[in-house]
């Protein structure tokens, strides 16, 4: 990997955890930071409609902090891949919410504006856990 | 829309639905067609775990249609963008399979190849439908 596609891919790494990790403290401001704040940018929250730009993601992210005491992610099967200005990522969501355990594998877009890369869409579905 | 941005754009909308007509017809060979036959392909069906890699990726396909007697999809809120050699398309999969009604959000990636555009990733979660 040339040492361009590697430090785009770094970048990249560390905007999904930075997403992640606003998801986890409930942080309205890094999640919007996170972002794209246009309006064809998506999301799929595990077993809800397709969400259409920055407000309705935004709603979707005030309702979900809102109704969360705690979560923790850990990320596994992760797979980044960067072409130009356009980034996807995988990876499955292990999901610890209270004594609630769950699994969610998850796409997520990226683009990459001046600022940094910003999520253009996050797709992610519920996927059920055997014990 | 400059005139290469909209010959793209309409290739890639024939990609999508050429991958649902595969599906429709339940015909692995169209649907091995669509598909980059890479191991670094990703297929999530409403429900299930992440899968990876042309060979595991074919194989649900397989099963699919075995256990699909007709399938029908309209396609609803379809979204495509363009960039360089990669595109993602969002629509919402509206499904009769004989008695059965349902609904999925699905993301769909491609990359540009000589050949045509490729489904690199298709994503789609189940979604309650209210009657």
């Amino acid at each position: 990997m040339a040492e361009d596609a590697w430090s785009s891919y770094k970048e990249v790494a560390k905007a999904n955890r930075d997403f992640y990790g606003a998801f986890e403290r409930r942080d309205l401001a890094a999640m919007l930071e996170a972002w794209l704040p246009e309006e064809r940018v998506k999301c799929v929250h595990p077993g809800w409609a397709l969400l259409q730009g920055i407000d309705q993601v935004m709603d979707s992210w005030e309702a979900i902090f809102r109704n969360t005491e705690s979560i923790r992610f850990e990320l596994v099967d992760v797979t980044i891949e960067v072409l130009g200005d356009v980034a996807w990522v995988t990876n499955v969501e292990q999901i610890v919410a209270g004594d609630f355990r769950s699994a969610a594998p998850a796409t997520n877009l990226f683009l990459r504006r001046g600022s940094g890369w910003k999520m253009l869409l996050h797709h992610a579905s519920p996927f059920p856990v055997r014990d």
